[in-house]
């Protein structure tokens, strides 16, 4: 049977960008660009955590103080209430793909079931 | 605005039950269970990487010798038809699946742009 499964992963595409969840993150992050003080905390929080990232994937070591600097840098970017936010818009928006993968893959673990 | 996402994600579920790729994975499921013979080598094999999986959650050391026996499992699994047919038809199905992600995934990256 040929069936058109992209005509339903693009519907379902454009209603996610209508949903109340995507619209936070877009304000959200629209707020924290338009503050100079928040975006400088968010850009050096996610460069450490990037640069974290690449030396564990590399098998690196990550020194006790660049770890420290880390969690400094994490703890001062959550502290500001328009990073706060978009995080947890962020989250709210996480939340629902994650809903997609679990309908998803619920019928793909019957198939599993008693084998 | 109220929008209803989970007629979308229902109505991608049940196209995704009628792909070809789904209808692979079923029919490859069925053989196996079918043939004793790849039941019981899917099933050694599927218990070792469980094992595996656990001891590396807990962060437990894997000895030399288990490794090798996994491996040996999985070489074994894989060069019976059934199994690696089933492996196959797997893969063909979770390409879709990521598929999906990859289109939801897009229009947040877009949200982060310039960020
Ligand atoms: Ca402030
Ligand atoms: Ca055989």
């Amino acid at each position: 049977m040929m069936i058109n499964i992209y005509d339903d992963i693009n519907k379902l595409e454009a209603t996610l960008r209508k949903t109340d969840e995507f619209a936070n993150v877009k304000a959200a992050v629209e707020s924290v660009k338009a503050d100079p003080e928040a975006l400088a905390l968010f850009q050096s929080f996610r460069k450490i955590q990037l640069t974290l990232q690449e030396k564990q994937m590399k098998g690196e070591e990550i020194a006790g103080e660049e770890l420290e600097y880390a969690q400094k840098t994490a703890q001062l970017a959550q502290s500001n209430e328009k990073i706060a936010q978009m995080l947890q818009a962020e989250m709210g928006l996480s939340q629902l793909i994650d809903e997609v993968n679990r309908v998803l893959i619920k019928p793909v673990q019957e198939l599993y079931e008693g084998i």
